[in-house]
C-alpha cells in the first residue's frame, strides 16, 4: 500500500497534462502517467523525480481498451487504486467532412471519448468502494458547438461531455465527483502574449505571466480546485478561457 | 438514370424508418432502404411495391464503413444518386457505466453516429455537384442530456448532433440542408393512448389517432416538411414530442 | 359568435408580422392586429380587406399591461376568443451596457418578453376551456447567446424563451401548443440577395425568390406549419435561417 | 481613500449573501451591504464589526434604478469604488402563469435581472478605469430551464444569464471578470442532511458539515475562488450543487 494518494493523468504531453501532473506531485500525490509517447512520459517523469516526486509511466494507446486496462492494472499494482483520474487525451484534426477517412473520424472519437470511458471503468470500482474519488475530463469549445471543419473533434468532445453528465448522475450520490472542463481557446502562451497588447497597459499580465508555463500552471490550479471542492457544492462543468479570448 | 428522385433511408425497422420510407414513396421518390435486418427490409419493400412504389433494399451493417459504402454504391448504380438521406439508425442499451463493455459502448456510438458520418460521405459529393440535397438525422432527448444509465445512447446522440452542426455549417452555403430531429419521448402509440386519459375529454386525440401507425405518420410528415423547407428559412434542429409528454 | 376562427398577431409592422397576418387570412382566419403604430395597422388591414379578409386593428402599447388587456378585451367582443396567438413584437437597440439607460433596458424587456406574458394571460383561459390553442413566440439568435452590445435584446429574448418553456410545460397537457421560433439572421431580402452570389449559379434562389416578400412568406409558412402540427408531435423550438447565413 | 479594497454585495439576507460578505471581510475587504431589509443588514453588519471587519449598510430597493444609484453613490463616498460586485438578489414565487399578476411578473424580473444591470452600471466605469474588477452574479437552475410554475423566476434568471454573457463579452478585454454562478438545488442544510442518509456511511459529510452554516461557507468559498482566478483562465459560468442533488 502506497503512503501516497494516487492520481492518474491520461494524455500527458508537454502541455496541460504535464502541468496537472506537476501540480498533483506538488500536492503529494504519486502520479501515474499514461500516454502513447514513451519519450515524453520519460521526460516528465524525470522532472517530477528531480523534484523529489513519485511518478510512474505507463505507455498505452487510449484507442485500445486492452491497452488502457493493462496500464491501469499496472498503476494499481505498482502504486495503488487512484483517487483521482484526469483524462486529458485529445486528438484534433481540422478537416472537412469529405477530407476525413472513416478511420480518422473513428480514431478521433476514440482518443477524445472512448478512452475516457474505458479509463473511468478502471478506476470507478475502487472509488465506489471508498465512497470517494474525482474524475476530471478535459473538454473544449468543440464540446458545445460543431463548427465547419471541426466535425471529428466536436463529435469526440460532445461525446465526452455526454459521458461526463452520465457519470456525474450515476456516481455523484456514491461520493464520486465528476467534472468536465471546457477549455475555450488554446492555452497558447505565445498567442496570449500577442493578444495581451490589445489590453490597456495597466491590465497587462505580470512579468511572471510572460514566462512560458504560467498559463499552464493556472489551468492546472483550476483542476486542483475542482478536486478540492467540498461535496456540499460540486461543479459539473467549468469553462476556462483567457481574458483576451474572443468568444 | 431513374425517372424518380431518389431517397435513402438508413435504419428501417417497423417504426419511424418505415413510416418515412412510405411517406417518401407517396411523394414519388424511389426509396433505397438500408438496414441490417434483411427480413424487415423485405417486408417494407413489399408494402411499398404493393402500393405501386419503387423500393430497393440494401442490407448493410452501419458499424462497418465498407458495408455502408457498398450499399450506397449499389443505390447509385441501381437507382441514382440520392437527393435525400435520412439517417434513422439507432441503438439503445440502458445500462450503467460499469455494466457496459467497451465493445458495447463503441458499437452504440457506431450505430448512432459513425454510420451517419459514413453515409453522409457517400451522398455529399453528388449533392454538392447538384447544389442541392437534404440530410435528415434522427436524434433523441439523449442528444441534449446525459442521464444516468444512458451513457451509451447519449454519447452517440450527442455526437450525431455535433455532426449535424458541422455538416450544416460546412455544406449549407452549397445548397445542402442538414437537419437534426430531436425525438423526445418514445413514439409509442400504446403509451400515448395511455397518457391521453390524463387529458380532458374534449382534447382527446381523434379516433383515427388511436390507430397504431398514426403517430408514425405524423412524425414522418414533419420530416417531409423539413425536406420541403425553402432555402430562405432552413431549420437545423427540430424537436418533436407528444402533447402528453412530460419534459 | 364569429363564423371564423380568430387569430391575434401582436407586433405587426411591414415585416414578418404582416406576412403572418396575411397567411392566417388566407387560411380563413379573422385576424386581430395589435401594434403601437396605428398607421401601419391600417395599411395591413386595408390589404387584408382588399383580399376579402377580415382584419380588425387594436392599437396598443405592449409595455403596458392595461393597454394589452384592453386590446384583447376588444378582440374578444368584436371577433371572438382567439385560437391562435402570435407574439411578434420586438425591440432592438444595439448599445453597450454603459450606453443604455435603465429605462431603455426595461423597455426592451417589456416589448420582447413582458408583453408576451400579458398577451398569453389574455388568451389562455379560453384556450384551456376549449382544450386547444396555439401560441407562437418570435425569438432570435439573441435568445441563445448574449453578445457584446446586445444585452438589451438578449435579456428580453432569453426571457421570452424561458416563458415559452414554462408555458409549454404548464399548458401542453391541456391541449395548448406553445412554440418558440428562433429567427437566426435578419429576414432581409436585400441582404439575402447579396449573399446569394456566394452560392454556385445553379443553387441560386429562383427569380420568384428575388421578389421582396418571398422570404417573409416562407417564414410565415413555417409558423403556419407549427399551428398545424398534430398533438402527436409538437415542436417547442424551431430555428429558421437562410441557407446563406453564417452561424 | 480607503485602506481597504471594497466589495459590494447586493441581496444580503441570512443566507448566501451573508456568507459571501463574511468571506470578503475575512479576506480584508471593506464590504458594502445592499438589501431592502435594513434589520437584516444591521444584523450582518454587527457580526462583521464584531469580527473587526468593516461593513457599511445601504438599504435600497433593487427594483428602483434611482435607489440603486443612490446606494452605490454612498458606497463610493463612504468606502471607495468597489473592486468586486456580487449580485445575489433574488425573488422567487412559485405560481402558474394565470396565477401571477403582471406586477408580480415584472417585479420578479426586476429583482432577478434589472437590479443587476443597474448595479453593474454603477461599478463598471471605475473598473474600466482601473482595468480590473470582478462581477459575480448568482443564478439558478431556472437560468437554464423554464419549468412549469417557475416562469417568473426563469424569465428573471434567463435574463441574468444573458446579461452575464453580454457583460463578459463587452468588458473581458478591459480586464473585468464576469461570472455567473448556477446554484442548482437549494443550499438547504436541513435538506442536505436529510438526503445524506442516502449515501453510504463512510461518504457522509463530516460532523462539521452538519453545522448550519458550513454549506453556505462552501458556496462563498467558490465565489472567492472565482474572484481569485488569474486572467489567464477565467470562468464565465460555474454550476454548484450538492453531491446528493438529483439533476
Amino acid at each position: 500500500m502506497s503512503r501516497f494518494k494516487v492520481a492518474v493523468v491520461v494524455g500527458v504531453g508537454p502541455g496541460l497534462g504535464s502541468a496537472i501532473a506537476h501540480k498533483l506531485k506538488s500536492e503529494n500525490f504519486a502520479v501515474g502517467l499514461i500516454a502513447r509517447n514513451a519519450d515524453q512520459l520519460t521526460q516528465i517523469q524525470s522532472e517530477i523525480q528531480a523534484a523529489n516526486g513519485t511518478a510512474l509511466i505507463f505507455p498505452a494507446d487510449v484507442t485500445d481498451a486492452a491497452s488502457i486496462k493493462d496500464a491501469f492494472a499496472q498503476v494499481k499494482s505498482q502504486l495503488d487504486a487512484p483517487e483521482v483520474l484526469v483524462y486529458n487525451a485529445g486528438a484534433f484534426q481540422m478537416a472537412g467532412i469529405l477530407e476525413l477517412t472513416p478511420e480518422q473520424f473513428e480514431n478521433s472519437w476514440k482518443v477524445n471519448c472512448f478512452g475516457a470511458f474505458v479509463a473511468a471503468q478502471q478506476v470507478l470500482p475502487a472509488m465506489v468502494e471508498q465512497g470517494r474519488g474525482t474524475i476530471l475530463l478535459t473538454g473544449a469549445t468543440a464540446a458545445l458547438k460543431g463548427s465547419a471543419s471541426f466535425s471529428a473533434l466536436a463529435v469526440g468532445k460532445f461525446g465526452l461531455r455526454a459521458l461526463a453528465q452520465s457519470l456525474a448522475r450515476e456516481f455523484g450520490l456514491q461520493g464520486i465527483h465528476v467534472a468536465h472542463i471546457v477549455i475555450d481557446g488554446m492555452i497558447n502562451t505565445e498567442r496570449v502574449r500577442g493578444m495581451a497588447s490589445e489590453r490597456k497597459a495597466h491590465t497587462l499580465l505580470s512579468p511572471e505571466a510572460m514566462s512560458d508555463d504560467k498559463p499552464l500552471r493556472v489551468y492546472a490550479q483550476n483542476y486542483w480546485q475542482l478536486y478540492n471542492q467540498d461535496a456540499t457544492a460540486w461543479t459539473l462543468e467549468l469553462d476556462l478561457r483567457p481574458a483576451v479570448e474572443k468568444f
